[in-house]
């Protein structure tokens, strides 16, 4: 069974509240500026009522935060084969076709400097989801690079061709990746 | 002699009027988000007849991609060192220390997007200086390798530590980078 990343999932009412404002702030990204952003107006959006918004996300920072952690890699499955290269080479893959979203760009912009730090909120799971894979192996008696080693081998280019280069990875690309890192 | 990248570089009032102009951009960005730069608005603050800006950039979009790609790079010196590892070791650590500029965030957001096909109007430049100086070695007799693989090794951590970590590069890091390329 393939594992996941552990996020926290609500059910019911409030998931579906979650879904409707993570929607209306993709979907007003798309549209306008990110500066135009405010929680009354994504709350009409969504139709859900302001203080909802207030109270779940506090601020647009946060909200914007969430949106980028979950859209770009929350729902991303951790894969499983038995074999590093393997899983890592489907994870990648994912995480290009991900980047090849054109509603990625917008998204990108608007939480560039939204991490701690002064990095982007969208690499955090991302980096959770690598150090899963990594850690598996590990626990599985073999050897595997560290977190932000595979970081930079891996997501280094497909971040970099994505968004500054603006060319789409193929699947031969992101599979060299792999083979560059466990090399 | 250190050869460089030829840009345009008119000389006296027209240099000195995009010299200008760059500066009220920069300043600009820091204080406001990009959405709101106008033409108008850059010429008051750079003391410059608005028709000036619109004859010589015609557009934000242009005006943006002008700044973006000389700030980033235009004035890197290319190195020449004789050696195709320190060439990339210097202009990597060159490249890292422009990243490292806190105006580079607010840049980058405002032009992400501004480049042919999608990409950002900053990497054209970084693309043909590490050009160079991979033909430069060529010249020389020795084996290179391509410019988009390694912008791929070299850029890609690079820029994602820069704008999605938010973590600085050192330089033993930066020299790294430059073995596994030339491994």
């Amino acid at each position: 069974m393939p594992a996941t990343i552990s996020t926290t999932r609500p059910g019911g009412r409030s998931a579906r509240v979650r879904a409707a404002v993570h929607r209306a702030v993709v979907e007003f990204l798309a549209e306008n500026p990110a500066e135009a952003l405010t929680l009354p107006l994504i709350a009409s959006r969504a139709g859900v009522h302001p203080t909802t918004l207030y109270r779940r996300w506090g601020s647009v920072a946060e909200l914007m935060a969430d949106v980028a952690s979950s859209r770009f890699s929350g729902d991303i499955v951790v894969p499983d084969t038995g074999s590093l290269r393997e899983d890592l080479r489907r994870w990648a893959a994912d995480v290009a076709t991900d980047l090849a979203d054109p509603d990625v760009l917008a998204l990108m912009r608007a939480t560039i400097g939204s991490g701690p730090g002064g990095g982007c909120a969208c690499t955090a799971d991302r980096h959770a989801q690598l150090t899963a894979i990594l850690d598996r192996e590990r626990s599985r008696g073999g050897t595997a690079p560290e977190t932000l080693h595979a970081a930079d081998v891996l997501l280094g280019p497909l971040y970099y061709r994505a968004i500054f280069v603006g060319q789409p990875a193929d699947p031969g690309w992101t599979a060299e990746l792999v083979d560059t890192l466990l090399k």
